[in-house]
């Protein structure tokens, strides 16, 4: 896979550490947002080959994104279910799914998603928390924060 | 690579296709937050092989989310410029840093984000447009939309 992203003190490399491998999202989208949770449920739904799908769960598990469920009988299959870690990453799919249907579905958004309790449409907002407006495009500006370690420090 | 993402009918898979090889987000991050449009300028700030950015700067610009702009004395090194679609990319990135933030950031947010006009932080929220309240984790449902073409139908 080449060099890694450890040199970069940033939060979005360190969570493409986690989920940035091929499939790593999509294997994602199909836990939040499609319930699965069984191997042969992902092979299914994504196609993809065993070792690879076994070695983006394995990692999902070490990361704490998912654990693995054992039933106490064992008369079912494992299942890899999400943790609060995994389920937090909504947001991400969210938002890259809005881009992908601004961009590149010419039919029309494949999926949409709705808010459970009142059905309506779910979209994804960079809101400003001190005007409270809606950021747009082009109007945010990177700033070191308390985590930097000087190492990467953005130009303004 | 492996196989490609062209089965799935998915907003997320499609953006994914553009921007799923490792480097591209933070090839992105680098072109909208610090500014940066030139090879020598990524080469630096991010390390890598010049022909895996070589190859990266060139999907950007046949997917439209640069534009490679040469001046006119030819005096100067060409630039790789974001165009819409690329600074569209911006809400997707603030996303992924909010998660790393949240899960794998002992010290502090590395970077915070700000509003350009007041200054306030950005941050990334799950809204729903009809009751118009923050969407928590969990609480969004994936149905069909109208770009279905049949092949990929989520479970609710």
């Amino acid at each position: 896979m080449g060099r890694s992203y450890e040199n970069e003190n940033c939060s979005a490399a360190r969570a493409l550490e986690v989920v940035g491998e091929r499939w790593s999202l999509l294997i994602l989208r199909d836990a939040i947002f499609r319930g699965l949770t069984r191997f042969s449920e992902f092979e299914r739904s994504l196609g993809l080959a065993t070792n690879v799908l076994a070695s983006r769960l394995d990692r999902f598990v070490a990361e704490g994104l998912m654990e693995l469920v054992v039933s106490s009988d064992h008369a079912r299959p494992l299942e890899y279910r999400l943790t609060a870690k995994g389920l937090d990453f909504e947001g991400v799919i969210v938002a890259l799914t809005a881009w992908g249907d601004r961009w590149s579905a010419p039919d029309g958004p494949p999926v949409k998603y709705h808010h459970a309790s009142c059905g309506g449409s779910v979209t994804v907002d960079l809101r400003c928390s001190s005007c409270d407006r809606v950021v747009r495009s082009g109007h945010v500006l990177a700033a070191t924060g308390p985590g930097n370690r000087g190492a990467k420090v953005p130009r303004l």
